[in-house]
């Protein structure tokens, strides 16, 4: 175990924790006292259907949708019960640097998505009582669970949509995330996760986020010159004050870990390889959301998993600033965008089952 | 200088070897002795007006044009003077790795877009008494020569085929070309540039390849799982007996120098910085040929340029290769494109002005 101070409650908080209890992984082994944090949002009301679940992304935190949520917006806690649950790995929840041993650092074990859905579904059934799911929403890794949600619970999960991601991960996506990790395993620092300080692995996380740079982002967003949207005014202050810095404060080991994750998303594990079957299976009304500039997650990838989903409708973000778009630093364009489309995905009813 | 048998004769050959003696280079320093290696095929006609000029593209040589010219294409050696150029660093003409003292390995001096045009224009002139260029044809890299070419000695080209590159390299394309440069320096077996042979740097090349295989084909050339093109029969085997051996048997020196150039391409350079400037100044007949499904050098960019281009058309090439469609694996269908575009550009009568 090390201290990294961005993980913590200062930084990313307030958030809560909740212990499973010793949890059995789908690739073998077992995390002991798994911990999930969360943040909530409004009241459970006494129907208990009032529930919105919101998983994270990759190097995201709870924190990071806090611009998703308001008052004033579609994802309201004046109306809903909005969990939104830190995957494993990701820093807060349980992951190899605030692990113990045995399963601490570089001997934290392989995590899928699977079974950060399962843990989620044990923690609120466990906590809440909770039987039924208004909608499930995420970006990214948090679209990865958004489908599994909605593949393996499909009589909970009334509504999903994903944002900026796939159901099953593409070849060309699983060969983008390998070059993330090489990044990171390439510096000697890394030392096959065992560093003392993140600060260690600080050349290795800078090409990871100098390759981020590359994908992360469209190339229209660098011929317009909008990092002046993130507030830098020139691209060398983008990469060096924003985007080197924003990585390198985070552990690799945790970044490794979903990345891992990442590559092998894929909801066909759950129906022995059909995505077809395991799609067809879901009983949520479903809106698949890409970015349009998002050069990983594509449209017409999302698209094609979209026409093989029974009640569903492909509704496109725009966006210039490609998968970084779910940061929502367009402003208000984005999120009007993403809350037109789910306050219309809410209103929908899906209390009787949408399939015979 | 070490050995490295890749860019032999009996490899990249057969090649002759022109010498320009002493080369001062925009960017300060000299090359003792410039060498350009080049090919020809077919002879020069006696009104000298039948010549097509063609340079290599990054990491390839002369050789790789081999497919592009034939009695049966459009480039054909029984009708054309066709001189195909070894960039300055890419290994064949003079580069680190073959050059001696003082600018051998880590000490090679840093060549632009222009120094190799000036060189190639010093070379035809020189040798053939070449005042007349019927097409400058070439790929990527070969493309910002092209244009280079067009800009620089407007009066000369008469016609030119940038294939799948810009005339001023977009910000986007420089941070993804970083990253592949980043993949070598980041090998200690690079050692600044002096190590005692590339295979102390395969782990760099390696990374190296991996970044390619992201951005060289297009997504739905994954999806598709067009590896097949390559004679390979899984992805795995495409990287691992493709891809990586690819750039595992090149120079990285040579790389570098020719990724440093390639980032900073731009003919406005000419201009004072006006790429507008730039571009009206071309007089030939230009055809801006993009590929559709190319990652970095988009069709989106291409196309901005073509605009600023007095006498130019777009004609986008599909192929599902995206910008590795350059190495024509898609088989005759690609160079049916090409031959057919070459073929419409050099039927165009463009001996008279086409400028006021």
């Amino acid at each position: 175990m090390i201290t990294n101070d961005f993980y913590s409650q200062e930084n990313v908080g307030p958030y809560e924790v909740y212990n499973l209890g010793d949890f059995e992984l789908e690739d073998g082994g077992i995390i002991p006292d798994l911990k999930l944090a969360y943040t909530t949002h409004g009241e459970l009301n006494s129907a208990k259907d009032n529930v919105i679940i919101i998983p994270t992304w990759f190097s995201g935190t709870s924190k990071d949708y806090e611009t998703y949520i308001g008052v004033d917006r579609t994802l309201n806690p004046d109306e809903y019960f909005i969990i939104v649950i830190n995957q494993i790995g990701n820093g807060v929840s349980s992951s190899p640097h605030n692990s113990p041993e045995p399963i601490s650092m570089g001997s934290f074990p392989k995590v899928r998505i699977g079974d950060d859905v399962r843990a989620q579904h044990k923690f609120i059934t466990e906590k809440y009582g909770i039987e039924e799911i208004a909608l499930v929403v995420g970006g990214s890794m948090g679209a990865q669970q958004t489908y599994e949600w909605a593949v393996r619970y499909p009589d909970m999960v009334k509504r999903a949509a994903p944002i900026a991601g796939t159901a099953k991960n593409t070849v060309h996506d699983f060969l983008f995330t390998k070059t993330l990790n090489d990044a990171i395993t390439s510096d000697p620092g890394w030392n096959d996760g065992n560093y003392s300080s993140h600060l260690e692995v600080a050349d290795g996380l800078k090409r990871h986020a100098d390759i981020w740079a590359v994908l992360g982002m469209s190339t229209e967003f660098y011929n317009q010159e909008k990092w002046t949207l993130f507030d830098m005014d020139t691209v060398e202050e983008f990469i060096e004050e924003f985007l080197r810095p924003l990585y390198q404060s985070l552990d690799p080991n945790s970044l490794l870990t979903m990345g891992w994750k990442w590559q092998r998303g894929d909801v066909s594990r759950n129906t022995g390889g059909s995505l077809e079957e395991a799609l067809g299976r879901i009983k949520a009304k479903v809106f698949v959301m890409p970015i349009g500039e998002d050069m990983f997650f594509t449209v017409r990838d999302c698209e094609a998993e979209q026409k093989l989903i029974p009640n569903s409708e492909l509704k496109v973000i725009n966006s210039i600033c490609g998968h970084f778009g779910l940061a929502g630093v367009d402003g208000a364009d984005y999120h009007r965008q993403i809350d037109n489309y789910l306050n219309e995905l809410l209103a929908i009813n899906v209390v009787e089952p949408v399939l015979d």
